[in-house]
Parts: structure tokens; C-alpha cells; sequence
């Protein structure tokens, strides 16, 4: 994701929101107001590495409005995520808030690291030198984050923990996706997952669809992508495809989604298989690549990656009626 | 100063200190701490004009350093001031603090404006925003502004006035360069030129010049720009050629400053007069372009105006054997 | 509301205070703290107005008293208030609160201004400028405070955005009576008048009452009156006499309420009127002044204006056998 | 000092503001402001007596203006204090403030108590209780108390221990004459008595008098009348009259002042004394009240007692030609 | 309870985790944190006495671990409590929370002091210091107290109100067990009691008991074991032996268990009795000492007394198949 | 330094304040005070190894009187340390202060800890862990510690940092013996030793000794011992015996002390040296236990090692007739 590709993120946000004003009735205050992200923050963190050498991390947090509450939205830990990326995703989800009625603003960070090449004491480091930095920002009342894109119940509790010792109180409002023992939610976990899945629902009920005839392609098989797999499997829909970030596999018949699950998570890799307990045997299937999957003729596609896969390029061959991509 | 320009200027800034770090003996987590600027806010401030029009105005605080003490640093209204820019010039506040001994570290802000197009009123209401959205990032043991480019003591006194309604308290130290009722350090106004005029002082008394024989340009005559000129002009130098935004005039005999200031403030134009009282006759003197001024062949030539205007393009054209610009 | 009289009104709380404690089993140390107020504010706010110049308001906070909880009282915005007549109100509300079992304390605020000689900007600056001074008196678990006479949602949404402000978190909490957008509580707008409608409903029940034969008089047609007319109109029961600040009309036919009210909110105007639709006819009514409509031969009057209509005076002449005045 | 009289106190200081603005330059918009004290606070203290009864004390602190700094100013225990006296002391406070150039507003406060009546332990508990009810108006950077009439330094010290038990912290500079061994100043005693002092001195030394032929009457002998008249007398200076609320006593070739100090330590008593050691005897003088005190024939006199001694009706018959308050 | 014995108390906690350890699944480090109190602090309260002396108490707080939340546990009033009983009890706060799944970690704290020498108002100057001095340490989301041995409602009531003066906003949620006017809970005062006779019930569930056939012993007649013998004797419980401080009584028959607390309400004294309305008469039976009590031959023993009544050196003599302390 | 004989210190302490109090005029309020330490505060601190494994430390933080000003005293490191010792120590800091009129109370802190087992990286986070959990506590106008037995200026920084994160402000005054860059004292480092120094010239000039005759034994050979050591042997006095906490050496023609120090900082090692530049040649020196250099019989014995060398035992033995340890 290049900075030239990042400046576009939330421009076209802007440009996509002038074009819904022409349709709504909002006054020209408050839609000037939404061009404008209320506070950007910036900040450097010093971590030391296992190694006794030092790094300095880049760390970004955007409150894009709060007219209707406290900030809200989530933190990720990725190599190319910048500025404007995050300030887009703030955008989004001060409209998602207010969409859904929530009493909340829209907010958004992130630490440019790519995680998997951290300790984990390494990772707690960071996490804590995030909150440390950015503690005047966030609270209960201010601004809440959660996790995103490659962080965890784990990295909330140690910012959550890092908020405490600085303000002197426990504080878990100051932070939601915490561990359940340390007041988080149940469900969370899944709620993203859970969300596509209710919408599938809902079509299908509109629909009169019948879940044996359905088939579903879901791209990306983390948290979202095997949550939402997961449900529309037991509720009897076909998954079809589905892929991680090295690429993906298909099935007329569909997928035991729970073996996948389970290799997966043995394994750290994307197969077909059938498993029956903690034996799994290969299944008949094609390989395909995310790309093709996008192109899938099936009846819904789920794409639970990472943003913008669906671009003007490609948006035409696209053959799937209904796509959706989980909302955190 | 375009985008791209700007972008240059942190990346200088830089390069500069890498450069000077293969002289010095500093270590390299000091360098690269240096490298990365602690903090860099923005914030969009709404202001109610007085036409009853919403404006939303662009501010910027980076802090680059705080390891020697709170931070330290003007804020600048520009129509043209960015982020880039601001991180530079909060990079050398880092270094001028450092190298002076005091127990300050590095920071500077700004907000996007032109000043001379709002009313008191719109100018104070926009102060007051800034500080509003600022609050938690200043304060005498964190971050303390200070004037800057067309920002005076009535702004920064309207920022301390917001500043202690915010936290419940006089709270002068948060700011400098406030009015002297209200706190303001006798000698601050002038400060930035007298600092110029200390140089030139220090280097006459080393080079044993008399002061009727130094010619000395100055481009420039804002705040700065007056008080050296005026000062040097005191002391019996020749100041031969000045300058403001609109273009400069040239006289070998030098002009009679205090007549300038006079007329100056009285016309808001630079004319080179002889006044006697508030009689002001023009004298004979010769145009020249900024450019010119500064490639005079003068003995001293004193850059007051916005940074950057000795280039790689016309450097090799500046004549005089002494040049320093007046730093905030 | 004359001084003198003002004087009075805590005095008379006093002495009512006093009487009751004669019947009540209630220490004399808890009658003793009673009977003074805890804690009197007087502010002076400036507020810049629309033309340039600066005015001077004046501005009150009374806490009675807190033993139960929270302060909790209005703030009302009256050419006439005074500090005698905040404190009386404090008081009444600390025995309201009381009364009712709510875990708060007693208190009132006011400014002594006429709101409708005032812009909307300058309504706002004095809103804000009365919240900035009274700040470290309110609070969610300090004293919260509410509309009353001439304020409104828009006027506590201003307050709470300044309390916020200076409090750096979103406290909604910390004032109610707030735009529902805000965190205010629907229902909220007409609960002064739906309070005195279930009044007027238990009794109609205990003494088995038939609305169409209840004729009910209701002086004040602001907020509370005409929510207590509409209320009671919908039941069935027979509005003949209602009045504003300028007068009032009788009709022993009763009028329809829904008709009056679309009228007064078109053309500030109290009329007979009956409405289809836009379009509104004149009914035939008599007109009547607010002493008459007091002393009118009904069933039920309700007193929905300022406090202190029936007077010692008066009283005598009041034939109505139930009389009540809506309490905020 | 009946509210009647107390309530001209602050419109007469209002008057003589609107007097010398005639002659004065300035603004119309500063002088709105002197004429509104910008915050007043009433509170009842309840305070339990060593009797175990609980009685209730009301107390006063008004902050007049605070533009130049802090509010500065002391607190009086009086039977008689009431909020337009404590109002029209602190605007004096801010003009005495202003015209000696120190960066303080102006305040004061009070306490309706005659402090004779108490008890230490009951005094304690009443100072303490007044603190605890204003301790978020006081602060080093808001409002610095003092003590005044009836006031001394155990008192400060027991408000500064209640403000640093609230404010968690040791807070000496949030009250001044406190007792020395916390933080009181060395002289801070007798500075009252020291300013009227210095007062007749700069006169002296202007119209070249001597001090053996300058007869000075004092009226009041407590902290500040006896301050002065003993530095006086160190100087040779003829004190012929004195008293306290009891009444003086006058003798033309003057007192030994340090016996009459003596003497009315350890007695309470103001008499005519001359001592040797302990041993005083009584020294021929006659018997005076104290307005024939303000009508003698004497060259400087000097009211040291409460204000307001000289009025409109006794002005005339005052034959001083120096007459001056010592101010505290 | 001598020192000696105290030492013990701590460390026989932890030697009773450790052996509990070794069944549990729980790893190292947390055991490990688990061995140590996070926090101990001791305080030294100065209190002014009725006769005017001063004397000085120990007061205690111990946070044992906060891992799961605030800490939460009771102060106890007590001549012999010491720094190791309250690490002790504090240690089994954080286990009994963590047991029943509370949000809580574990505290406790104490003051040495025999309540009953102290006047009511020497009491509340008494528990007053504690929470002035403990107040950076309690806090609705740091550390909650809680009534214990010789502490109640009152004193609760006492230290909110003074933590609430410290911290100026109401805040009730410091404290748990304050009076019921001041926002305790309904039903708190009993809860120790009822804890075990619900222990009870769903044991004799469990067994098919007959409340009739079981006997049961209570030992300790305050609080906590009034409510249990008065909640099992309404359920039809035999009641057979009580006792108090100072001794106890046997009845095979049971007591009519409302008489006896009615007459020990009146009398200090726990005596066997019967009572219609307020008359008491003494009905047959058996004294025994408290040791003879705990030895006695019946189904249920409720120890209802301070702890550590039953040792090791009489563990082997109790014959009650069921015997349990209530825990507060 | 057993426990047993810890709990003597703090006892052995007031034993010595009861016999003093039969001399001073001391009022028993004031003595009953001193007798009880105002706050102690015990913690554990978890610290994560190098190694990944944690280890739990016990910190210590007395507060023995604030009644002057804000606590003052230092914080060791040693893991002999204990309640009693830092309690003893904190009394003697409030005596300490007092005597030479500085404006503050007494306090003392620890960790039980071998500090020369620990990486700098394991020193830094139990450092900061000491402060993290003492934050409360400590502050510049609350508690201020200082460097003591095993702690140094690098430590101090680490706790200054800490605390400026969690106070979020930088501030250097809530710990002295910072590094000097940070704002700590120039000439801080060898204080301890100078106030020695300082004791023998006083005494020197009042017995007019010739330095060259004065006989000197150091013992220990840290901080303190060295600074006294060069300072007395600049001014030529003849230090004959030094030694360290593995023993001594002495020389009757005394050392050349810049020469051990410098060996010292070398090798780590005390050795009877002269040096010429870096060259260091051993001289002729006797061996000697600690026990024997204190029992020299020398002019001036200066103990500067760990308190409590001079014992009842040992103190008849000791022949120097003066002998004095350096205070922190």
C-alpha cells in the first residue's frame, strides 16, 4: 500500500461522501465538518528489543469526529499502514456509529510493525509505549479504541493495564476486545464474523433462499473469515472457496469448514481437508488464487481480507450478486 | 512553499544532522531518537466568522524532543505553513535549545491562515480554538509556545487566557511572549533582532571593525528586521540596503533607519525617508529586488525575512563575507 | 418580581419550613442545616454581543443543600431573577427531591437577562460564559442542573459542550434536559405538564370523575401548560379557559386544544381558534385577563405560569376546589 | 455596621470608581468591568461547639477581579461582616493591587462570627470548615487569602493544613501570613502598622520636620495601631493620644509606647502607663473617646481601627492635617 | 491475639495456598504474586479527644492483589488487630472474590483501637483520619472498604463523606455497608448471616434433612450470628446452644431465638429467655463456656465469632458433622 | 543485619528521642508525634528477568513526619534492608532536617536487593517499578527521594522519568541526585563526603591543628569515603588508614589518595598504591580488618561505611578522639 495509493484513501472517502450529500439532507456546517478529521496524532515509540538494541516505531491515532460521542475504533499493527489509511478508516467509522445509532465518534490507529517479527515481550513493549504516548488522548469519555488488523485480546489488555498505571484506576472502559477476565466481552471475538454471517441471514430470509443451493466464496481466512465460514457452514450453506494470504482453494461441494478451522490452527496453513478428530485427511480441490476467487461465480462472496480488494479494476469481473466485507 | 519543497525540509533537517554526526561523538540511539519527531498533532479548528460562516483552519504542534525539558517553540500563522515544515523547524528548536544550554527541548506549531484576511474577533476566536484542541499538549512542564511568524503577544495572550479558563488556574508560564501586563518578559519584542545585532557586535570586536565602515544589508523588516537594523544603525553602522515583502531600496551612505521605522509604521510601506518629527522627505536611493539585496557586495549582509532564501541556486551568488539569519 | 418581594419568597420557605417541622418528627439539627442555604454563587459574565460591544450579565447558582445527593435544580434565564428567588426555588427543590425519594440534593440557577432580546450567537456566549464560571461547581456527582424558565435543550447542549471543554471528556451527565441527540431523555420536553396531568388522573380516578364533565382552567400556555392542556383534552376532559402572558379566553364549551397550539406555534399568538389541517377559524370565546382566569368558577385550575400567582390576596377569590401548579 | 450602611459600601466605592474614571484614561469596557465583581460566594459552615451543639456560620468570599493575577486578600471574623462590605474590600483590593504594580486581583473574605465567643478547638473546626467550602475558588494561581480583622496566623495555618489535606499536598503559597515556622514571612506582623510608618517618615523628611515636635494620635491598638505608634516612637515622634474600642487617653508630651503595649498585654487593658521592667505605674492623662480622639488638635493622625471612622458627618470637624488608614 | 500468633496468620495463608497449589492447574507466576501483597500501608491518626488530649491510632490497609479488579474488603476496629492478620485476611479477600467470580481483588484493613472506650464523636474523628489519610488508596475503581468487626453503617457513612469532602464530588461508590439513606444497599447488614443459613438450606436440600431433627450450635450472638440463628429458628431450625463474648447457653428443646435477641438488644446481655411483647422471662437451661460450645454434640456449628476459634489443638474435640463460618 | 536487630533501630530511636526530650522544651503533643512514623508503605514489585523468568521485590517508602514540609530522605538499595531500618532512618531524617531549618519532613525508602546481581536493564525496570507503585506518595510537594546506600544518579533518572510519565509533565523536582543533565545539583555527587570534610575544618581551625599532624582513618571506601579521603588529603591532612567492605591498609606517612582512587576505579580494588599518569606502583602498606581500623589510633576516625559500625561492643575500644559519620 503506497503513500500515493494512502492520500487516495481518504480523499475518495471525502469525494464519496460529497457525492451521498447530494442525496441527503444534511446542512453545508456539517458536512464541512465531516471533511475535516478533528485531531491527528503522530508519535514516535522507543522500544527496546530483546537484543538490548533500540527501534522507533511509528504510531498513528485519528479522532475523526465526536460531535455524537467519544471516539471510537480500532488499532492495528501493520507494515504499511500510514496516515492516511488511518484518517480514512476514522471517516468510516464515524459513519458506521451513526449509522447503527451508537452514541459514538469515529476514531482509528495503528503502529506501522509487521508483529510477527516481534517477541511477545517485544510486543508488550510496544503496546505499552503506544498507550504511554497516546494516554492524554484516549478514556472512557474521549476516545476508545479496540483491536483490528493483527491485534488481540492480549495487546488490549497490556494497553488497557498501561492506561491503568498512568491514570492511576482501573480502567477497562478505556478499551474494548479485552481478555474476558479482564472484562471483555463475550462474543467480541467473533462479532465480526458473526455480523456478515446475520446479514447472509437476512438476505437469505428476503430471498427465500434455500442454504443447500447457496454458494459462498469467503476471501481470508483470520478472525473474520472463519468466524463468518464457520456459522453459514452449520446453518448448512456451501462454502465454496476460500483463501488466506497465500492464496486459496475451491469446491463444488463445499468445505467441513470446522476441519479447515482445525488444521489451520495446527498447522498455520489454508488446506482442504476433512478431519475427523485430530486426523485429517486431504480433500479433492482446486487451488486458486485470491484474485481468482474475486471472480468466483457464486451467489455471495464474503471478502474478510484486508480493505480495497474490490477496486475499479477489477470490480467488473466480479460475478457474485451479493459481497460484503465484514465491518469491524 | 509547495508540498513537495516542504517535504524536503524535515528530510534536510535530516541529513544535516547525519552529516554533523560523523563529527561528533553521539551516540546512535541519541541520533535515532533525533531522527523521529516525538509527537505530531493536527487538529481542525472551526471558527465563526463574523459574517456568521462556519471556516474550518488546519493547526499543527510537533514536539520533537522533550529529553532536556518541556518543549519549546513558536507557533506561525501562514497560509503556506505544513507539516513538513513544522517538524523542521521543531528539529532545530531541539538543537538551538540544546546548544545554548537550556534546559528546554524542541517543538513548533502553526496554523494554516492568513492572518491579515480575519478581524480581531476571527483572529482571537481562532487562537482560542487552537488552544482549545492543544490543551492537553501544553503547559509549563510539557510544551510551551511562543510568537512566531504573524502571531504577536495579543495572540499569545488570548491562548494563555484560554488556556488557564481550560485548566482552572493563572497559568502564565504556558506560554511566552505575552503582553507584559499579563506576564510578558520587558526585552522579548525586539529579542530575535537584538540577538542579530549581538553577532555582528562579537564579530566587529574580534575583527576590530569600525562600525562606520561595515555596510550591512538587511532583508527583511518585520519585527526583526527593524530591531537589528535600528540597533546596528545606533552603533554607528551603515545600513546600506533594506527590504521587505514587496521589494527593497539601496543607498550607499546608508540609511537613516529610525526615519524608516518611522515612516513604516506610520504608511505600512518601506520608503527610504529622512523624517524630521513626523516631516518625512525621501531621500535618494535606489531600487532593488529582494534577489539583489541579497547579492549586494556588502560587508554584512542580515537575512530577516522567512527562512529559506539563501539557496543552492543563489548561494553561490551572495557576495557578503558574513550572513546570518536572526533565529526565534 | 420586585426585590422586596423577592426577599421574601426564601424567608416564606422558611417560615413554611418552620411549620411543618411542628408536625413532623424531624430533628432540630437537620432543620437547623435546612434553613441555610449550603452554598451561594454570584457570577458576572461577560458577554461580547453581535454589534462589538460588551455586556455584563449576572448569574446564579444556589446549592441548598446535598445531603442526599447531587444538587439537582434548574437554571432559568429572567429579566427579574434574583438571588432570593433561587434560593427559595433551591429549597424547594431540595424537599422535592426528597419528597419523591431521588437521591439528590436541592439546588437553582439563573441569569438575570431577556433571552429574547438576545441573538442566537450571543445566547450561545452567554450559555458558554455562564457554564465556564460555575464549572467547578457542577458536576454528574456534584450538582447537575436543567431548564427551566426560558432555557431550553439547545441552551444545556451549550452548556454541556462547554463543560466538556474544560473538562476534556464528554459528560453528558454533568446537565440535563439536553438535545436527545446529545443524551437526552425522550419524554423529557414535556414532563413538567405530564406530571400535573397524572394528577389530575389519580384524582379523576379516586373520585370517579368522567372527563367530559371536568371543566379545567390553565393559566401559563408555555411548555408545561400546553402539554397539561393537550394531555387532558386527549383524555376527554373540557379546557374552557386558557391564557398566556398577554391574556386569555374562555369557552364553556371547551376549546380544541391541538387547534390552539398549532396557532401559537405559527404566530406566537394565544387565539380561539379551531384548525383543519393549515388553515385555522376564529371560535367564539370570551377573553379574559390572568386574574380572571384565576378566580373562574372550574373544576380543576392549573397554574402553569410563574410561581406565585395565588396570593394572599387572591386566594379567597380562587373558587376552583383543586388547583396545581406543574412542578419542573 | 448595619446592612443598610453596608449596602452603600460598594455602591459608594462604585461611585468614587466612576468619579476618578472622569479623569482618568480609561475604557469604557475595563471600567463595565471593575463595576461587576466577577464571582461572589456565600456558604454556611456548620461547625459542631465543644457543648456538642451544631451551629451554622455564614461566610463570604468574593473575588473581585482577577485580570492582572490570582485574587489577593483577607479574611475578617466579624459579628457585623456581610457581603457588601467583603464586596466593596475586595474591589479595593484590586485597585491597591493595581496601583503598587503587583501581579495580583483583587478579593476578600468573612466569616459572621464574633471570635471572642469561641473556643480554640471551636475556631479551629470554623476556620478549617470555611476552607473546606471554598477550597476549589483558593489556590496559589486563583485566590490567595490573608488574614484581617479578627484573623491571625494560627488561623492561615489551620486553612493551609485543610487546603493541603484536600489538595493532597503541602500548599504553603495558597494562603499568606501563615505562621512563620510554615512558611509565613518575617515582618509580615507588623506590616500594616510598618506601612503607615514609612508613610509619616517619606512626609517627614518632605516637609523637613522633626519628629519631637510632631504629636501623632492613633486611634486603635490592636495588631496595626500598635505597630505604628511603637515604631514612631522608636523615632522620637510625640504619641499624645491613643485607643482602643474602649476608649483613649491623651497627654500632651506623649506615652511611652512600649509600656502601654506591655501593659495591654497582659492585661487587655488600654491604660496610661509607665513601666519599669514589669512594674508599670500609672502616668497623668486624660480620658477620651474615641471620636474626640478623631477631632484633636493634633499634627498627624491615624485611624487604626476599623474602617469608615471618618464620615461625611465628623470630615469637618477633623483638625489633622495628616490623616491616613493603615491598610492592610 | 498475640504478635506471635499474628505472624502466623499470613503465613499459614500462604501454606495453605501452596498446598492447594499442587491440586490446582495454576501456573508459577502467578503464585508467585499471589505470595506477595501488592500494597501495605500503615498510617498513624492523630485524634483530638473529647478531654481535649490527643491520641494516636494504627490503622492498616492491605491490597492484596488487584489482578481481577478494585480491591475489595472490611476495616475492622480492634484492639488487637495487627499488620499480619490484615495481610492475611486480605489474602483470603482475593480468593473468596475470585471464587464466586466477583470483579474484585482483595484487600482488608484495621485500626487498633477498642471502639467501645471512644464517645460517637471521637469516633468520627477517629474513622474520619483513617480515610483522610488512606484516601489516595481507596477509590471506587482502586479499592473499595467495606463494614467489619466493630465497624458499621455509620462509620461507613463517616468515611464516605470525608472521602467525598477530599475528592469533591459525592462519591458513595468508595464504600460498601453504608446506611441505607446514604446509598447502602437494602439487605447488607444481614448478608453475613444469611450467607450461612443459605449454606445451610441447600445443605439440608442436599441431605433431605428435617429442619426440626437438626440442632444447631451458634457461637458469637453480634451481627452475623444473630441473623443466621433468627433466619434457621424461623425455618424451623432447633436452635440449641448461642453464645456471646462472655458465655453461652444450652437448651435441648432450642431457644426461641427473637427473644433472645430482643433482650439482648435491651440488655446488652444474651440470656435464655422467652418474650411476649417486651416481657422476658428466663426459661431452663444450661450454661457453657464458649470453648464447651464449639465440643458440643449437634448436627450443625456455626462459628460465628472472630476467627481461629477452631484449632489445632481443639479441631479433634468438635463433634458437629457441618461447621461453618460465616464469611463477611 | 538481622531482624532482630532491626527492630531495634527504630525503638533505639525514640529511646534516644525520650532521653533528649528531658533537656529540650518539647511539648509531649509534639513528642507523641515523632514517636509514631505518619505513613509506611510496604510493596511488592514484579520484575521481569533477562532471562524471562519474574521475580517479586519488596519495596519500602516511610513517611515519618511532615509537619516542616514535604518528606525528604533517601532510598537503598541492599538486601538488608527492612521496615525498621527505613522507619529508624526516617526518624533521623526528620531530626536531621529540622536541626539545620531546611523546610522538610523526614522519610526514607528501600528495596530488599542485591542491586550488583542485576543487569542495568533489570536495575532500570525495578526502578521504574519502585516508582510506578510509590507514585502516589511521592512528589515535590508531598514525599522527595534522594540516592542513598547502593543507589545513584542513573537510578534517580529512571524514577524521574517514571514518575513524569504517570504525572504526565516533566518533573525533575520529585527526586534529588538526578544526573546533572536531567536538573540535578551540581556537586551533589560528593556532598556526603564534603559535609565530612566541612566538619574537620571547622574543628581543625578551633583546635588550630596543622593539618600535616592530623592522623585520619577512612572507613569505606564508596561515595562518601573517597570524597572526604581527597578532600582532607588535598588540604594535606595525612590519611593513614582506608579500607574497604573487604578490608583495609594503613600507612603511617598516610596515602597519596588520588592514586587509590584512581587504582580503585580501575580494578575495582583497594590496594596501597601510588601512580604516576595511569602507572601504578604498590607501596608499602600494612593490611587491616575493618574492625581494627576503627580501634586505630588515629586523630580522626571517619566512619563512612554502612551505619551502626560503632557498637556497644566495639565503642569503648575506639581510640580516635574524634570520629564522625557522614550524614546523607
Amino acid at each position: 500500500m503506497s503513500k500515493a495509493i494512502g492520500d487516495g484513501l481518504f480523499l475518495d472517502a471525502i469525494r464519496r461522501l460529497d457525492k451521498a450529500a447530494q442525496y441527503a439532507d444534511i446542512d453545508n456546517e456539517s458536512l464541512e465538518r465531516l471533511r475535516h478529521p478533528e485531531m491527528m496524532l503522530q508519535v514516535s515509540i522507543p522500544v527496546r528489543m530483546d537484543d538490548g538494541s533500540l527501534r522507533i516505531f511509528r504510531g498513528y491515532r485519528v479522532r475523526h469526529n465526536d460531535a455524537r460521542g467519544p471516539g471510537k475504533g480500532g488499532i492495528r499493527y501493520h507494515p504499511d499502514v500510514n496516515l492516511d489509511e488511518v484518517q480514512a478508516l476514522a471517516f468510516w467509522m464515524t459513519c458506521k456509529c451513526a449509522v447503527v445509532g451508537l452514541p459514538f465518534g469515529g476514531a482509528k490507529g495503528g503502529v506501522v510493525v509487521n508483529p510477527k517479527e516481534l517477541s511477545a515481550l517485544e510486543l508488550e513493549r510496544l503496546s505499552r509505549g503506544f498507550m504511554d504516548m497516546m494516554s492524554d488522548f484516549i478514556g472512557p469519555e474521549i476516545d476508545i479504541p479496540a483491536p483490528d488488523v493483527y491485534t488481540n485480546a492480549m495487546i488490549m489488555g497490556w494497553m488497557m493495564d498501561e492506561y491503568s498505571k498512568i491514570h492511576r484506576r482501573h480502567t477497562p472502559a478505556c478499551i474494548t476486545g479485552k481478555p474476558i477476565a479482564l472484562g471483555g466481552s463475550a462474543g467480541r471475538d467473533e462479532a465480526t464474523g458473526r455480523g456478515a454471517f446475520y446479514c447472509v441471514q437476512e438476505l437469505a430470509a428476503k430471498r427465500a433462499w434455500h442454504p443447500e443451493d447457496v454458494r459462498v466464496a469467503v476471501q481470508g481466512f483470520g478472525n473474520a473469515g472463519q468466524a463468518v465460514a464457520r456459522l453459514l457452514h452449520a446453518k448448512g450453506y456451501r462454502i465454496v472457496a476460500l483463501s488466506d494470504s497465500k492464496g486459496g482453494c475451491f469446491r463444488e461441494d463445499g468445505f467441513d469448514v470446522p476441519s479447515l478451522i482445525h488444521h489451520k490452527n495446527e498447522t498455520r496453513q489454508l488446506r482442504a481437508v476433512y478431519c475427523e478428530g485430530s486426523v485429517c485427511e486431504t480433500v479433492e480441490a482446486d487451488s486458486l488464487s485470491n484474485e481468482e476467487l474475486l471472480e468466483l461465480d457464486v451467489d455471495v462472496l464474503i471478502p474478510a481480507a484486508l480493505e480495497n480488494q474490490i477496486t475499479a479494476q477489477n470490480a467488473g469481473r466480479v460475478k457474485a450478486p451479493v459481497r460484503r466485507r465484514p465491518r469491524r
